[in-house]
């Protein structure tokens, strides 16, 4: 068993200048926890600031193969942590053993993937032209182009992926991956976890002789620790999975800035589902089956949970609202992650009566902060008149609107903002006659589902998990999947520079094999 | 001979709903040339980006063949304008006859550039993961990813590339590959040029049976037709060229809005050159002679002119610095671009003079706002008490930095801001001793030039034309190359989506015969 220090990481040493501290909360019980940590103070962001700078001088220059070992050892000190990291994580966010162990494995297969991807080195997009001294007017020089890391990277936790979406998650993984050190400042509702995973880390890079300051995580609660950190000036990029006020904040600092910096903030979203009329006939019981689950999964407490179900008041509409409300009547409520959360739910879902009719409620269950499962139903006209009623509550509430019309449905979606995801329940023949509804859904989301639920983020490189405006700082970019390494990369291309000089990933002998554009051609080979 | 309208074009029609009139002016004898252009109303700004929106929903599903017939098409038109274009294009930019036809070659082959691009399909970064259902714990579902437009796009004339950076420029061919809708704000320094690009852009739309709005032209002295623009809802991205403030106003306004957009600024840079001691001791005479060359060609109206040039002192230095005075003795003055850019370079050079030595005055030439080329030439140390002499002045200066040894010039290069360019002349023995210095330039640009100047951007697939703030707003992009088309795109994913509703790109015959990755592998095959 480790002891839980509660002192800031500061690459491979340990601060607590702070006098003061905070203690995390038994999810479950509201009962404090017997960790204390310590705030970090500006001398230690300051510090942890400088010691990433310099880490960036040397870790930038590891090859590819050299970050792959340090992801895969961080992967197997998380794995070492073992039943610990379990107990406590349960422990300070009230969420299930088995849910923790699954997340453990997601939190590891990323580094993995990640690792794959850097031995593989696609995400370099190496792209080579050859001199060519004969051309006229002008002679062609030689031009190469590869990515390269952006600098030190502040990461946020997140409070309801308290692994993959935290120290050690996506956001963490690709920044590393990327060549960037990272300064993380942990969740104060699980700091115990953080400090965890951060020594798994901190254990990595002492293993695989990675630089001091390569990563840092740092204590706070409230946006004091958070807002040093964006501002910064040897912060070159910021990743948060957070509410819409966090990360509009974090955004507004970051363009302020002398410098501005990129922030990929993931903020929330609806994540609308529209039941196409084919699909309702035929398979209505288990659409509002999977609906049911999806919303009240985890006491509702994800990104892509889905707030809001679409359908056409037709002839089988009342058994699909009676399945509906049968289903929901069965789902469980909970503990919430944190007192901030369950407060956010319960404004909400008052909010949300004074417009909406309830249809049903799950089961209330007995815990601290319990989270009382609540599904709401309204129309398409009261939604237009309460813009407001389709943003975000984060927990186990939806809300389902009837349209009177395919056109009521197709202007609901063109009213959308920006949401992750956008699901659509139908048949092949609801989705061939619905091709207009798919055409304006892709303009608003980063993932479109078919007849699935939006719960469950795959991980791997075709993922986008990310959208428009609102629903993230950055549309272009994604938290999940390999293409999130682009978050902390741009180009740098070098004109005439001699062979010896070029990084190996350049080279015409192509040590390291790895596919490149050769005079607009995609190819693995040597250059004669 | 077209006739000069001076009016919108808006999509395919024309307007002039405004009062206020403004010419241009024969920029070689500041006389006014007789054209005369109506700015556009709040009314017509609307109109356009009205139609851009609608445009985009068709425009947005043309196939990469039909946008590239387009692009192709707009270069054909181009051609078709012939001399006309040429002429008017050197009275309003006293741009000589030989430097616009070389420009106009490389607008062409910008646009031909995107439309092989189009053709070839690896831009839309395609990658599939198939499903395994039996997959434990969990089935694993097909995702299906691609590159798509980011909606209407806003592009602002350069003052300095009136064809190759205006208004069928990089930024409008990259747009419009992205399957974006271009409105381009025309530059009020070339509004009759602009017209001229604008007709052949129109008639190619009309001849490519493209939407009614994928591109339209509003003419405006100052910043508010921009402004306007740029904080309209419908508005996704903007592309400029230009002066430091005013990038950064647009940025600033961009980031405001209730929904932010990414803002792609080209403001400035100084791009450093460093002489290493035995470069110098080889081959002063033609680095000085390379390098007077660069400062002054085209009035030194490039966003690439060398503005600063570092050097150790040793015992070569005074011949070097003999020869850079003779060089640049040779070298001829003439018409700037706009009496704004004449003012500024005035401005530029005094306060230059109150903090530096003249070292050297090209000649005179009696013309309308002539600039006559001057060189400077101080220390590291004054440099470092005055870094503002390290700012861009637009225009035919520069300023020789004498360094008393190697860990002075690694001191000023760690000095530096954002710059689009560095340059280094070095032997090869030189660039291996100085493998730091080039380290830390890597850092600070988008591109290093070894052994040449940095005038002179080479279109091609492996360029970078960019740099972190200040001289761009957003470093992780490039306005030159076929990586540029990334400015307006970003990725979605599909989930579980049925094969016959999956754009041709994603489908598993690979109908487009394009590079993919599939579950990880890359290929052109077709899915069995």
């Amino acid at each position: 068993m480790v002891q839980i220090e509660g002192k800031q990481f500061i690459g491979f040493d340990e601060h607590a200048g702070g006098t003061e501290t905070f203690r995390s909360t038994h999810a479950a019980t509201g009962e404090q926890l017997n960790y204390i940590f310590h705030k970090a103070t500006q001398a230690e962001v300051e510090l942890a600031c400088e010691k990433a700078g310099d880490a960036f001088q040397v870790y930038r220059k590891k090859s590819g193969v050299e970050k792959a070992v340090f992801l895969e050892t961080i992967a197997k000190e998380i794995e070492t942590l073992g039943d610990q990291l379990i107990d406590i994580c349960c422990q300070e966010t009230a969420l299930p053993k088995g849910r923790i162990e699954g997340e453990r494995s997601r939190t590891i297969n990323q580094l993995l993937m990640f690792a794959s991807l850097l031995r593989e080195g696609s995400w370099l997009d190496a792209r080579i032209e050859l001199a060519d001294p004969l051309r006229t007017p002008l002679p062609k020089p030689d031009i190469r182009y590869m990515h390269v890391g952006l600098g030190p990277v502040v990461v946020f936790g997140a409070s309801n992926f308290p692994l993959a979406f935290s120290v050690a998650g996506g956001d963490t993984a690709s920044a590393l991956a990327a060549g960037c050190p990272v300064i993380f400042k942990a969740h104060s509702a699980h700091p115990a976890t953080a400090e965890l995973v951060a020594r798994a880390i901190r254990e990595a890079a002492r293993k695989t002789k990675m630089p001091d300051g390569v990563f840092s995580l740092l204590h706070g609660e409230g946006s004091i620790v958070g807002m040093q950190l964006v501002k910064h000036k040897l912060i070159k990029a910021v990743g948060l999975t957070g509410s819409f006020t966090a990360g509009k904040a974090l955004f507004d600092a970051a363009v302020k800035r002398d410098q501005p910096i990129p922030v990929y903030a993931e903020m929330g979203s609806t994540n609308p589902v529209f039941v196409l009329p084919q699909a309702m006939k035929k398979n209505y019981e288990a659409i509002a089956k999977g609906f049911a689950a999806s919303v009240t999964l985890g006491i509702g407490q994800f990104c892509t949970n889905p707030g809001m179900m679409m359908y056409q008041r037709d002839g089988v509409s009342d058994n699909f609202i009676a399945s509906v409300k049968t289903e929901f009547e069965n789902t469980l409520g909970g503990a919430m992650l944190t007192d901030t959360i369950f407060k956010s739910y319960t404004q909400g879902i008052s909010r949300h009566k004074a417009e909406m009719d309830v249809l049903a409620l799950g089961k209330e269950v007995e815990m601290n902060n319990s989270a009382h499962p609540v599904l709401f139903k309204t129309t398409a006209d009261v939604l237009e008149r309460h813009p407001q009623l389709a943003e975000e509550i984060f927990g186990p509430t939806s809300t389902l609107i009837e349209m009177k019309s395919k056109d009521e449905m197709l202007s609901a979606a063109r009213n959308l903002s920006g949401h992750l995801t956008a699901t659509v329940q139908g048949t092949e023949e609801d989705l061939v006659a619905h091709q207009d509804l798919l055409d304006i859904l892709s303009q608003k989301v980063g993932r479109i589902v078919i007849n699935g639920f939006p719960t469950g983020v795959e991980v791997c490189s075709a993922m986008v998990h990310g959208g428009p405006f609102p629903a993230t700082t950055d549309g272009r970019s994604t938290s999940v999947g390999t293409a999130a390494i682009f978050r902390f990369t741009r180009a740098v291309c070098l004109q005439n520079m001699p062979q010896a000089l070029l990084p190996p990933e350049l080279r015409d002998e192509n040590p390291l094999g790895i596919w490149r554009l050769v005079n607009g051609t995609r190819t693995k080979e040597t250059i004669h």
